[in-house]
């Protein structure tokens, strides 16, 4: 059982780097874990074979899992690219859907992709000094277009819990791919409107 | 009534001076709404007389008031002092008691100062880069002991409300005030513990 304080405390977030100086989890998530995310599965494969390279870190801050408290942390996506594809977080619903985030770029380049269990969807830029709103309802996933590490402090409600699930299974209505040198928004073809899943065989 | 967005939404914070992009609402503290939150009262009223100086300005992202929204935005504490004791925030429990906050420090040199209902207290240092969380239950007030302005952002349950009352009636149980040019925590004459109020002649 993870000893969590009942006092305020304060640490700071490195400016180089992104580790925050206290920190109670340290995901780390490599290639492997990524099976079945990037569009190009011959470039997926081709890469993995290579090492199993680590996309993305996160340093949380655990809290009780209520809705007064606010879980947070600094996320850290390196820079690369599966094919033309950006390396990305998995990307997640919340499990309780009526919950909000607010992302605070600290350092690199990229987008959220988000979107709406319906289906609306949006991509936002995330640059150093800029705050990003990911409203209740809205699943995201952060993207790094630059050449360094994209960095970012996160905030969200205690209750919001995690579904992998449905991103998982399709992914996110939009990719973010290179083209001509700059990041391009795409149609992601595995991806189908709400109720119309893919066949089994697919 | 205020249009709230339902996408998700950027904007970002100038690294000089806060001003974010983009705000809902702009609230300004002069000198003469912090009547009585003073130790010095001879210094108050004599700094008052040389006009009704802008203490602390917030520039807040408005949210729906409920528990999975994430109200958010910047305040900008001004460098100075009445008597010894540093420009400060009213400072506030919130009306929902079990709702955190999280600061993160952008810019200048201060301190939270914070308490609980009964009377437990904590003062936390804040320059930049630093996380600060307050847990659910801790009034909260920042205080500038630098010579620029102190800018932090700040992100808070939706459902958290506002209780100035407490802390209007008899201020936290420390307070900063400058000693030998250094930050010193006194104790504050005016506080009384819980339930103990001060005589209605005081």
């Amino acid at each position: 059982m993870l000893e969590m304080q009942d006092c305020p405390f304060t640490f700071s977030v490195s400016l180089s780097g992104g580790r925050p100086t206290q920190y109670d989890h340290h995901i780390t998530r490599a290639l492997s874990a990524m099976h079945g995310q990037y569009a190009d599965q011959q470039a997926y494969a081709a890469l993995l074979d290579q090492g199993d390279k680590v996309i993305y870190e996160v340093y949380e801050i655990k809290r009780p899992e209520v809705a007064g408290e606010l879980p947070h942390g600094v996320s850290i996506v390196h820079p690369g690219k599966v094919g033309n594809e950006y390396f990305m977080t998995k990307g997640h619903f919340h499990a309780e859907l009526e919950t909000a985030e607010v992302y605070y770029c600290l350092q690199g380049t990229g987008v959220m992709v988000m979107e709406t269990p319906e289906g609306e969807w949006s991509v936002q830029d995330l640059r150093p000094g800029q705050v990003l709103y990911v409203p209740p309802r809205w699943a995201h996933r952060s993207v790094n277009t630059g050449d360094e590490d994209l960095v970012m402090l996160y905030v969200y409600p205690g209750h919001s819990g995690h579904n992998y699930a449905a991103i998982e299974r399709q992914g996110f209505r939009k990719l973010v791919v290179e083209h001509n040198s700059q990041p391009a928004i795409v149609d992601n073809p595995r991806w189908r409107p709400p109720g119309q899943d893919l066949p089994e065989s697919f």
